[in-house]
Formats: C-alpha cells, sequence, structure tokens
C-alpha cells in the first residue's frame, strides 16, 4: 500500500527525482527511431498517430502508408491528410478478410511499400508511420529481408513507426522501441458492441 | 508457418471472411465506452490521442485534461488545442517526481478534476480524455469511490478514455475496454537514447 502521510511523500519523490535526473543525464544520445506497435490489443495504430499529432505539433515532416485499411474510409485520413506537412498514402484492400486474392494483395503491398520507400530515402521526412506493414510481413505479402535492409539503412535521425499483429522477430530484433499492446478487456468481444465512429474508426 | 499457396490462402480468407461477418452481426450495440490504457510500456497517452484525432476526423466534440504533465511543453496541446471543436486543460505541475509538496498536487488533481466533471457532465463532448488520471488515482490524490461514480454516471454516448500506469482494479472493473502497454524494448533505458522531440514530446 501507498504510504501517505507527508513526509514519507516528501522522501518517496526525493528519490524519485534524484533517479530519473541521473538517468536523465546518462541518456544523451539522439538517433532516429525504429518503433513497432504489435500484440493483439488495441492501441498499435492509435499510438502511432499520436505520435504523429506530436511531430506535427512540432511543424515536423510526416509521412503515413496505410498498407491494409485504404479501402476503409478513416478519419485519420480525412484529418491528417488536410494538414500541409503531412503526406498521407493509402494502399490495400481492405482488411485482409476482405480480399480473397494472394496476387492482387501481394501487387498492393508492392505499390505501398514502393511509396514507403521513396519517403524513407528522400531525407525529406522526421517520421514515417507505415501502418499494418507486420501485417504485410505476416502474409508474406513483401520479402522480409528486402524490408529490413531499408528500415535499417533509413536516414539516421528519421522515425520509423511499424504497426500490425505479429511483428517478426527479425523486425524486433533491429528495432529501438518495442511495444506490445495486450487485451485485458475488449467490449467487441465481450459485450457484443460494434465498432463505433471515433473510437474503432 | 504460414502456408503461402493461393489455393490455402483462399480458404483461410474465407474462414476469416465469415468469422468476421458472423463477429459483426452480432455485436450491434452502440454505447459510450469507458476506455483505459495501462501499463508500463509507450503508448498509452499517444493511444489515447490517436483516438482523439478521430473523433475530431469525424467533426465530433473533444475535450482533453492533462493531469500531470501541465507543466511539460507537449505538442499534443499546440496541436489539438488549436483546433475548434477541441477543449484542452491542462493541470499538473509536471511529472510526480518535479513536485515536493502532496498538499500542491491534491489541489492541482482536484482542479483537473473538476474540469473533467464539467466536460463529462455538459453532454457537449463526444470523447473526453483524462490523461494521466491512473497515476493520480495511484498516488491517492482524488479518492478512488468519487471519480469512479462520475465516471460510471456519464451520458450513454460519451466515451471516456483514461491513461497512465497502474490502473486501479476498481477501474478496470467498470471499463469496456482496457489495454496494456508492455514494454519489450526501450531505446531510453537500452540504449541511452534521450527522451526526443516528435516521439516522446
Amino acid at each position: 500500500m501507498m504510504k501517505t502521510d507527508e513526509e514519507s511523500h516528501l522522501r518517496m519523490t526525493q528519490r524519485r527525482k534524484e533517479g530519473h535526473e541521473k538517468k536523465q543525464a546518462a541518456a544523451a544520445l539522439e538517433k532516429g527511431l525504429l518503433i513497432v506497435n504489435t500484440g493483439t490489443g488495441k492501441g498499435k495504430t492509435t499510438a502511432a498517430f499520436g505520435m504523429a499529432v506530436r511531430v506535427l505539433g512540432h511543424g515536423m515532416r510526416l509521412g503515413v502508408v496505410q498498407f491494409i485499411k485504404g479501402a476503409l474510409h478513416t478519419s485519420e485520413r480525412d484529418f491528417l491528410g488536410a494538414i500541409a506537412n503531412c503526406d498521407f498514402v493509402t494502399m490495400g484492400d481492405g482488411y485482409t478478410w476482405d480480399t480473397q486474392n494472394r496476387d492482387a494483395d501481394i501487387a498492393t503491398a508492392r505499390k505501398g511499400w514502393d511509396a514507403a520507400c521513396k519517403m524513407i530515402e528522400s531525407g525529406e521526412y522526421q517520421m514515417v508511420v507505415l501502418d499494418e506493414l507486420c501485417t504485410v510481413l505476416k502474409y508474406e505479402y513483401l520479402p522480409l529481408d528486402e524490408v529490413l535492409a531499408v528500415l535499417t539503412a533509413r536516414p539516421a535521425m528519421l522515425h520509423v513507426v511499424v504497426t500490425g499483429r505479429h511483428a517478426p522477430e527479425a523486425l524486433i530484433e533491429v528495432a529501438d522501441l518495442v511495444t506490445e499492446m495486450r487485451p485485458i478487456k475488449h467490449p467487441y468481444r465481450e459485450q457484443g458492441v460494434k465498432a463505433q465512429r471515433g473510437v474503432e474508426f
């Protein structure tokens, strides 16, 4: 249990402050991060778009490639796509379970990846979001080695954010920041609540 | 391993499509969700702001109360605060380890909570984000019972998003959608990379 008296609180926050300052002093390196949001829970794409808002709030330039959700109407695209320093490319024929043709999926993935490579290699962006790229890799729509080669050769200060379930081990290996989103409770599964405007799309 | 031949792919995607359609048909309920993003990993706040972007993309009205990060410059505030249908309130004197006075923290938490209650009870918002409220509850800066009473009595269609480490069990109990963000790899800890513009703030 938490101690709530004034003195122990003071000691605790002082210790924390000292520890935090020490860690901050040690962490001095700046670099473009390869960030992976994976797992079966919510928040992989939404956290990527939350970072996108930070980037845009700083006046930095953002690129987004949506690999799978291209055929769905997403409000992120309406909102971010209208902003001057954000380039938003959507690919894909909806979620994978809407497509029934593997060759078409591979061709779509390739088009998305070409757009992603252009953004990454241009040196004009501070962050590139590759939404659902893990899903593309899981279905083997793109060769993993080719993708990893481009991601690891990215410009030194470019942040790349990759989202999707089932991130390949080799991607986690080369990534700097990896978070697993774990479902604890889900209303869709447990209460029969449908996907809702503003939450899911 | 994934089977990659055309036929098994077709069978698999057909099965998925059927399963997905069945689940969608069953999920018919619409309601305002109580959403909790917790855990020690990245993405709790960023996922909340990603949902905020969705809400704003739909032209819905958004309210945000930041409980802990008020004293820090956050680009989310610059970006979202400038948008017409978003009201952004920041409270708090920085992260807890920057404050050394429990009474002052409690007073600040109370001011933030008053602002949150006004937003929740007004009926004028489609989503209210209560950033770092879990942290406030963990430190017992606000009575848990009082907070839960307001959250559970929210307007029927209002989505409330609560973020922060160590969500109390009683909050998880009444929530609709709970996700734990788990750190798999962190550059700050493992590589000595410092918090960077566009990623962490």
